[in-house]
Order: structure tokens, then C-alpha cells, then sequence
């Protein structure tokens, strides 16, 4: 009705927000009470009347767990105040406003990266003579710089290595954590390389309220969760940099070259310190930089310090990159080549944060069959309707549904995650049904995982943390 | 006569000092001449005359060998301006306007360290048994911070070390860097304590135009020197940041420590850095602070953190020291204590500067005894007048008389520099005298230097470099 429109024209985000909450709770009690069909019907009209008014206010449906957090007058959402709200990506700080997470298109443009085109991914496949994995072949993988020059080696019977690495901020890991892992994994499998990663305790005791012990016993433990993503012995060293700075001169040589070629105002520009930050944070990004060049491997490389590095990781860690990259060239070494995730979501939506202080903000490496379940189904953000009426009538949005975004990371069947998007989307599929899928794929991937960490014994952790040869077959 | 005062009162500190100068060469012209008596005693009251004025405009004494730096006018000269050209110390530059030198009374103000006492050098006399180094009888090191401390702890058996180091900038040592190395045997030997030096070649690496390899080279070349001084290979560890940073993770992780504990903001204070320097030279300082603490370095003091630690150093390394006693408390260490000394002048003067590229500016390590002859006959600044005649008169400047002043540092016969400095002063001692003093005492210990580095074979530079445990006596 026009008077409601007028009352809800009125009305903040939040205050419309708040009604179509108190809505939904009417509509469900009405159903819960057996009420008439036209008491029901009414009562589901003005609600989706009341979610139109929110959409038109907001730019974006509602959804029931995410309140509008500018609760400014619905007048100022114009598509300036939209583009002022531009997404925020470093290494500390993912920020997004919307619910189907970042803008990677965006992001390309601003980082001055290359998209992973079909084109590419062909390459690869052709290359390696392996189907590309399930994070090529679905953009969670999708930025990259100078992988053609990597194929072109590796063509031409050259050698690279891979490194990647993890913070360690607690002992805590949850899925999320195993993306690089588990992409590196298969990259070492297709390509039979080298792999260094790099565990940051420094970085780690400089940044979080840590004793120096408590960022190196985390290192440890989690490097057994790495192991447990099943790293060929062999081909992999783990090192923590508390330890390796200790053991390596190589290591610490590259990291004083590296210092001497980058200034305070470029660690400003690019990572945004400023003179109130500690010493130790502005000389860091060295010691992420220098596992990209091989002599920091005297035990693995010798003294080649020409050996291509390949770098696997989320796409918040590529200013470090772009640093290591700038400076390369000026002390006589290659520039790695990098290849950039997508972020994984927390449970509760893209635009809010996995925290290892709230056990409810993802499913963690140590959780049960039964925590699974209950934290998806409880937790895990919906983009189905409120009502199983206005889901089959409406269907539900994959784009902002928490539970088919992890289905695209961990569902390896392509055809049977289409059909799931196709069923969801247009309602024949419920949300219930939707994180049932979800629930049975993570049971058996945590189960299992839990079963080869177990099988990580102190003295394996130790052998990948001990610098010492690897075997590979460069030619 | 008051024609030629008007004359000079017009004229500048640089035509003043010009116009000595020829005056002196035409006195010098009419004795070889064998000129009457009348016309030299004309020419001398003239050149004397010329000198009042000199001092008068400039509030010192005219020096042949320093022209003045500043070529304002006479009348600029007041006190405000005097006070104005104050010393200036950091780690990088010593700089005065003065022929005697840094006023050290007024730098120990500044700093906020303490005078070394005659009370306190009685006390370390009382404390050792011995008698005091002839550096702490003449003022060369002057000043301290909490030496009191460390002999409170001597006197209760409680252990200490000692910490000293040397930046690697080149091969060529002068005798000005034994200094703190005699001094720091000589406590080696009366206290009977550990010593650990430090070879900064990565700050070397870091601010000169040097690469890897050449740092580390002068720093095995530098320790050779060092050995020389007569240290106890077992009560001695030797090493390179380069090597040491990448040999022990205790260094590493106190390095870290510090380098969590220290803002960009207070290096800037302390050190003068901007934002255009680049983050190995900002981040340095905690490595130079790194050996203050013992459990830096395990293999000796195993993992005990409060050892105390004595540093004798120049003055001018104070500034890290200064950060590092503020770091201390704040990461549960003990605060090192300090004796700093002196510096060292150079051969044309104290307010000159040594350099390695100028073989005259001092006497190398390396110089034969007739480099050694000529040297200081030719370059060593003179406190002397310009005749015999007026030095006969007037007497001797020992107060800017570098030959005196390597006399106070090298010569140790009390009495005998006692008597030089009242025969030089009154004029009994003319400069050639003084001169050939210098030389006696130089010639033998350089060669005694040279034989005892002759012995000093690579086996031996790599026993001292050798992480590895020291023999000592604490209870």
C-alpha cells in the first residue's frame, strides 16, 4: 500500500531493517499458529513489501544476519556514496561492504595484475598434462604475475621452486587456512618441484601481544597441519624464521641486501606504516621477500641465485610481493612469479571476519563431525528466503550463500556443483538441503585431515623444518 | 702601530690568517738572509702584531696549518657565535671547530652520562688491584654509565662481560682503532671476564658503497688487527654480524626484541634517520644492541639473561646505547653499562678528520717505521711557534699539539709526559724534540703490532670467530 510506502520512505536502513525482522517473526508465528490463509497472506505481502523498500534504500537485498552497518538517512545511498565504499586489501586488513565479498576485477585493476584466463589455465593443463584443479577451474585462483614466464621455463627444462607460507597467530587453523596449501600441494604434484614455506613467527610475536616462544610454538603446530595437506618429504622445507635466520647466513644476507634497496617512504606507500610503528615492522616485509630468491636456500639451491620462484597465495600478501619485485631487478636476482587467491569467507557472510577467538566464525581443523553440522547449519549466512514459500517461488542467491561458496572450494565434482547452483538458484533446492551437501563433504575432509595430522609425529614435523637437500630433477 | 690595526681591523679572518702567513715566510727569508737585526726585529713585531689581531677577530690562537672556516667578518665573531658552533657527535660524524678538540665536559651534559672520577678510577683500582690504564689516569675514557654497578657486582662475584665492537669500512686500521681494543684487553686482563666484539659489516654493507663480500672480507681482515692486541682466545669471541646473525637464533631473536620495543620515531631522534633512508639502516641500531644481552649469545652464557654487560666504546656509539639501556627494562634485561672514551685526532689536527683514503691523516697499522718518521715531521699538527725564536719566548701549545696528544695515548711513563709537556709549554722543548718523542714511542709499537698480526694465522681468526663456550671464572 502506498501508506506503508510512505511510513517505510521515511524510515533508516536500520529501523527498515528491524521491521522486516519483527515481519518475519509474525509470518512464522502465523504459520507455527495455523492461521487463516489470508491473515498469512497479508502478512507475507507487507514483508515482502517492507524487503522491497530495504532494497530500494540499500542497493542490496536484505539479510536477516547482517544489519546495515551506515545507518545514514536511505537518501545518501546513491551510487557515489556506493563507490566511496571502495574494498580495503592488505596484509593485516580485508575489508568488504558486500556480501558477495571483494571485488577481484577491481582488485586486478588496482594491484596491476593479470587475470587467469581460460587461456592460461589451458597452458597449465597442457604443461603439466594434468586437469587443472578445482581453484583454476573456478576462479578462486584467479590473478597471477608472469605464470607465461614460469610455463616458458619449465617448457624450456628449467627449474622453479614454489614458496608460500602462513602467520602463525595461533594454534587455531581453520579450513580457510588450507587453500594455499592445498593448491601448492597440487602444484608440487603437477609441476615435481621444490617447495619452501615460510612460517612468520617474527612477524607474528612484532604484530600480536606474543611471547617470542608462544609465536615459535605456533609455528610448529601449525606447520604439523601443513604437513598434514600431505607435502612430499622429500621436495619441502618448512622453516620457522625465528629459527632459519639462525641456522641460515645465506638467509640473512639476502635480507640486509634487500633492506638496503627499500626506503621508509616505500614501506610507507606500500604497506602504510607510520612513525609510531616499531622498527621491527618496518624492516619485516625483507624477510618475506627473501624466501623469493634462491640462494636464501644455500642447502636446497647452492649458490644459484637464478633459480625462478613461483608464489602461491592469497591476494592480501601481494604488496609484500610487489616490493620483493621492485627490488629484485637492482640486486641481480629474478623477480618471483606469483599466482593470487580469492579470500575464503567466514561463516556468517564475506563481509564479516574469521577470528580464531570466535569458535562460530569457521569450521576449524579440530572440529567434530558434530560441530560441523551444527555450525553450518546455525551459523553459516544464508542466501535463501525467509520462507520455504518465497524460496521455491524466489529461489536463493549463490552469491552471497556462505555454504555453496565453500561447496565451489571443497565439492570437487563440477557437474554436481552446477546442478546444485541450478537447484538452489531456482528454488528446488532448500537451504536445509543446500548445507546438508556442504555438511557431508566437510565431515570427511576435516575427519580425514585430523587423521593425517595425527599421523605427524614430532620427528617428521622436525625432518621438513631441518634445512637440509631436497631431491628434485632439474635437468 | 695603529695605520696597521686599522688595517687589519678592516680585513677578514682569512686575510688576517693570509697576511700571517706571508709575514711569516719574510721572517722566515730575512734569517736565511742573514738580514740586520733592526729589519728581522721590525719584520717579527710586525708578524707578532698581525697574530694579536688574529686572536683578537677570532678568539684563538692563528694555527698555520688551519686557515679559519668561517670568513665573516671580525666583528661577527662575539660569543653567541662561538656558542652557536656547538660539537657535533652521532655514530657517523664528530665534528669541531676547535684545534683541542670535542669539549667533553660539555658532551657528558648533553648525553647525560657521568664523569669518570678520581674517585671511581680509585674504586676499579681498589677493585682490580691494579693500577688504573693510563687511558683512565688521563681523562681518555672520561665518561661512564652505572660503572659503579658493575664494580658493586665485581666486588660481589657476581659475573660481567665485556662488549666492544668495530665497523669493517676497510682494510686499513689506524692506531686511533686500537684504542678501545687496548683498553678493553687491558679490562680483559684485571677483571679476568668474557668479551665478546662485534663486526658490524652489515652496517658497513648497509651505508657504504661496499658489497657483501667486501664487508665481511675487512671484518676477517679488521679481526686480525684485533687479535694483534694480544686478546685470550679462550676468554674471546670474535664475530660478523654477517656470519654470527645466520649461526645463532638467541642473536636473532633479541635482535627481533629490540627491534619490537623501538619506534620509527625514536631512531629518528636518536640517529637523525628520515624517511628516505632505507629500512636496514633504520632497523641496524637493535642489532648493535643485540650483544648487550647475554643471551645473545647461548653458547657462552647459556640461556642466563641478566649477566651484566660492560661496554667500552668512543663516545660517539653512544647514541645505540643510549636506545639499547632504553629497550633494557622494558624486555627484562639488564642494562649494559658504558666507558666511553675520547677521540682520537687526526694527524693535521683534532678538529680534522682521519680517513682511510688520505694515508697522511694518520699512522696505519701498516706503515714502516720511516712512513711512520715522515708522517709526523711533516703532517702532525704543532703547537709550536713559527720561529725558535718565538717558541723559545713564548713556549709550546700542548693543548693543540697532536704530537702531544698521540703522547698522552701511547706514551707510559707518566713523569716522562709530564716533563715534555712543561718543557714544550715553556719552550725548552721544541717541536722537532717533541716530534722525535712521538716517533720512539710509534716506531716500536707498530712494529710489535706488525709482528704479533704476522703471527696471528687463519686458524686463529677462525677460532675466535667460532661460536663456541669461553673459559671463565664466575662463581
Amino acid at each position: 500500500s502506498s501508506e506503508m510506502a510512505d511510513e517505510q520512505g521515511c524510515a533508516s536502513p536500520l529501523e527498515l531493517f528491524n521491521s522486516i525482522a519483527a515481519q518475519g517473526e509474525r509470518v512464522r508465528a502465523l504459520k507455527a499458529g495455523q492461521a487463516s490463509k489470508d491473515e498469512l497472506d497479508s502478512a507475507v505481502k507487507k514483508l515482502l513489501s517492507l524487503k522491497m523498500s530495504y532494497k530500494a534504500a540499500m542497493g542490496e537485498d536484505y539479510k536477516a544476519d547482517c544489519p546495515p552497518n551506515n545507518p545514514a538517512p536511505a537518501g545518501d545511498s546513491g551510487p557515489d556514496a556506493t563507490e566511496a565504499e571502495e574494498d580495503f586489501v592488505d596484509p593485516w586488513t580485508v575489508q568488504t561492504s558486500s556480501a558477495k565479498g571483494v571485488d577481484y576485477d577491481k582488485l586486478i585493476v588496482r594491484f596491476g595484475s593479470s587475470k587467469i584466463d581460460k587461456e592460461l589455465i589451458n597452458r597449465i593443463e597442457r604443461a603439466t598434462g594434468q586437469r587443472p584443479h578445482r581453484f583454476l577451474r573456478r576462479g578462486i585462483f584467479f590473478s597471477h604475475r608472469d605464470m607465461n614466464q614460469v610455463l616458458d621455463a619449465y617448457e624450456n627444462k628449467k627449474p622453479f621452486y614454489l614458496y608460500t607460507g602462513r602467520g602463525p597467530s595461533s594454534e587455531a587453523m581453520h579450513v580457510g587456512h588450507l587453500i594455499p596449501f592445498i593448491f601448492t600441494k597440487w602444484l608440487q604434484d603437477v609441476f615435481n618441484v621444490p617447495l619452501v614455506i615460510q612460517m612468520t613467527d617474527d612477524e607474528k610475536y612484532l604484530w600480536k601481544d606474543l611471547t617470542l616462544d608462544q609465536a615459535h610454538g605456533y609455528a610448529v603446530e601449525n606447520a604439523k597441519d601443513i604437513i598434514a595437506c600431505g607435502f612430499d618429504i622429500n621436495k619441502t622445507f618448512i622453516f620457522s624464521d625465528l629459527d632459519y635466520m639462525g641456522m641460515s647466513p645465506g638467509f640473512y644476507r639476502n635480507v640486509v641486501k634487500i633492506q638496503k634497496h627499500v626506503t621508509f617512504n616505500q614501506v610507507k606507500g606500500i604497506f602504510g606504516f607510520t612513525d609510531s610503528d616499531c622498527i621491527g615492522k618496518i624492516s619485516f616485509p625483507a624477510i618475506q621477500a627473501a624466501p623469493s630468491f634462491s640462494n636464501s636456500f644455500p642447502q636446497i639451491f647452492g649458490d644459484k641465485t637464478d633459480v625462478q620462484c613461483l608464489i602461491p597465495c592469497a591476494i592480501d600478501q601481494d604488496p609484500y610481493f610487489r616490493m620483493t619485485r621492485d627490488v629484485a631487478p637492482r640486486i641481480g636476482y629474478p623477480k618471483p612469479a606469483l599466482l593470487h587467491s580469492t579470500f575464503f569467507p567466514a561463516l556468517q557472510g564475506a563481509q564479516t571476519k574469521m577470528s580464531a577467538s570466535d569458535p562460530n566464525s569457521s569450521i576449524f581443523l579440530t572440529d567434530t563431525a558434530k560441530q560441523i553440522k551444527t555450525k553450518v547449519n546455525k551459523h553459516a549466512f544464508s542466501g535463501g528466503r525467509d520462507t520455504i514459500e518465497e524460496h521455491r517461488q524466489f529461489g536463493g542467491n549463490c552469491d552471497v550463500d556462505v555454504s555453496f561458496m565453500y561447496l565451489t572450494f571443497f565439492l570437487e565434482d563440477d557437474d554436481k556443483l552446477e546442478q546444485i547452483r541450478k537447484d538452489y538458484t531456482s528454488g528446488a533446492m532448500l537451504t536445509g538441503e543446500l548445507k546438508k551437501e556442504l555438511v557431508e563433504v566437510l565431515q570427511p575432509l576435516i575427519a580425514e585431515h585430523q587423521a593425517r595430522r595425527k599421523e605427524v609425529t614430532e620427528e617428521i614435523v622436525k625432518e621438513f623444518m631441518t634445512p637440509r637437500k631436497l631431491s628434485y630433477d632439474f635437468q
